[in-house]
């Protein structure tokens, strides 16, 4: 069945399924349901498989034309909170929509969850119910950055899933940010960096030196370039597509780009504010202004993706609107069409031979 | 002679001396006497002694009317590169412009250094020519960064010195950090906090949570408040002044923070080239834009501050024009004339007292 998929992958396109938690965001089911009708109206081969209060939810969807027949709701009557503990949402969350949400990847209904959810009970959930893939020892959860390059985004990860990462780790964040950005990206050979204090090689933790080395080694086989170590600096830069780091780090850096952006917004409002030509002339360059909004816009790259799973899972924003859900919803459909799972077990599981994960057979050599 | 400092600072406000390396940034000595020139027009106090070689140096103070008897030159033939081995320099550099701007600190000739070099190099000749203070393990770096707190700016250390911190070091960063946000900005009771990925008490690595208690119990004592964790996004709050973090995450962080500027900055400028009406809009709205630059530069809050020495330097960016050195030499300046070096070593020696570093008695007890 695996084999299938990798090899074929592009049979599957006719109408992907797409299990969706309905309940877990800040905003509730009526921004998930908003955002699931954005996303289909451009996307008609989606489904949806909903889950949350039934009652709820159809009345949600008795709105909503465009997705008349292409949701399947299954009730579940919990909702894990923001502030829920991991532990105890594993001992005692069968009944709400997040834990319903990733049993419908478990069981093979669909390739790919999304939810708005407790990022650490999701993670979790996500751990237990659907298991690490062979091989992979810290699952990983990966998030676009906005760059300078041609595909408008940089991969970084680990952003989260676990404040610890050795060499080995690391190695396989690379691979899996490496297949994440061959499927979710498009990048035929992208190229991979380690995220230090410096680029010089003997810079840095010892696991870091220790990663260099086991990195460089294995670009050939992964199919992807090494390009040794990057800055803070370099995240968005043009010269890496794939950032790897321990999560501790990735999700400092996360943050603070987040925090960086939103200091900066804030401070051009309050300049455009200012004075009465200001206010004249944020009118004229409206529509640049809203170009600029969108290309920096955190929920067009809506999405921290768990990588190492047997399954995918897309966690959107706690506080995602309908453009928000919208990202995650059409993140989510491209990896499920392209068989990103299938194909990240198999570049997972071939750590030491070439694999085929998106491009067939790459005439592999240079890096 | 340190006891005089502590209780008597004021005294020494008049003629304060700066020591200044001039050879050793990207743009050589012409942009450090420009800057020099800069900071000395606002304040008729500060004296120099600038280190270089001598007939380029008097060429150029020639042109500086506003330089006149103000500054003293000590001939330094060999600089430091910016590629230098910090420990090549540290066994060969005793003629070099850094070294000898270090030794004017060391034999008291001025109690703040300023230098635009390899950071390595300069903390590491620090270091060996200043000695660490007693009690210090681990000396930090602490940089400035734009805030929307009413002083405009937070800090935050260690942002480089060691990729390594235990608790006992992050402890002495929040005592040290207390002491330059009191006299660098002139906060009484500065809010300390922990930079880590959750501001659960259960949070991150086992380090942050011996400092968290640690820290709790030293902030009576240290005439600080302790906010806790702190996140990524929090570094530019207004619920914070000094974000206390390792080397490794410091550094990330402000690369990170530094890069998303710089990314804004570009797409913003590509923004209001797009279109003819975004021109004009534009020229419009200069005067707030420009306000906004100022607000956001980079070179206004330049000067990394290296703390836990017998003595402070005060590392400017490597490729400081006039505004970036005026702006270190400044800070240098502001941290003379408070008698900063003698308070902070006096907070750091008594850490299980209250100690006397800006404000007097303050009536200590709540937090």
């Amino acid at each position: 069945m695996k084999t299938e998929h990798i090899q074929e992958p592009r049979a599957r396109s006719t109408r992907t399924v797409i299990s969706v938690d309905a309940m877990s965001g800040d905003r509730g089911a009526s921004a998930v349901v908003a955002g699931l009708a954005k996303a289909a109206t451009k996307n008609p081969d989606i489904r949806f498989i909903l889950h949350g209060r039934k009652d709820e939810l159809d009345r949600l969807l008795a709105r909503r034309r465009v997705l008349e027949g292409r949701v399947e709701i299954r009730d579940a009557c919990d909702v894990v909170t923001m502030d829920a503990k991991p532990s105890h949402v594993m001992r005692h969350g069968q009944g709400t929509s997040m834990w319903s949400a990733i049993d419908s990847v478990r069981n093979g209904e669909a390739t790919v969850c999304v939810s708005c959810g407790n990022t650490g009970a999701l993670m979790l959930l996500s751990i237990v119910r659907l298991r690490k893939l062979p091989g992979v020892n810290r699952p990983a959860i990966a998030c676009l950055w906005p760059s300078r390059n041609p595909q408008g985004f940089n991969v970084m990860l680990d952003v989260g899933a676990d404040v610890r990462a050795d060499e080995h780790d690391l190695l396989q964040y690379a691979l899996m940010g490496t297949s994440y950005a061959r499927n979710g990206l498009g990048l035929e050979r992208p190229r991979v960096g380690i995220l230090n204090v410096g680029t010089e090689e003997n810079k840095g933790r010892a696991e870091l030196k220790a990663a260099h080395e086991m990195i460089e080694a294995a670009a050939e086989a992964g199919q992807f370039r090494f390009v040794g170590f990057v800055e803070g600096g370099d995240i968005p830069s043009d010269h890496v597509d794939v950032i790897v780091t321990d999560g501790f780090t990735g999700n400092i850096a996360l943050k603070t780009g987040e925090g960086t952006a939103r200091l900066i917004g804030d401070f051009m409002r309050e300049a455009f504010r200012a004075t009465p030509l200001s206010r004249i002339a944020a009118l004229l360059a409206l529509t640049s202004l809203n170009r600029l909004k969108k290309r920096i816009d955190p929920r067009r790259v809506n999405g921290g993706v768990f990588l190492g799973l047997n399954g995918t899972v897309v966690k959107s924003h706690g506080a995602s609107d309908e453009t928000g859900v919208a990202a995650a919803v059409r993140l989510a459909f491209e990896l499920a069409q392209s068989g990103f799972t299938e194909r990240l077990a198999a570049r997972v599981a071939s750590a030491k031979g070439p694999v085929h994960d998106g491009f067939g057979d790459v005439a592999g050599g240079e890096r």
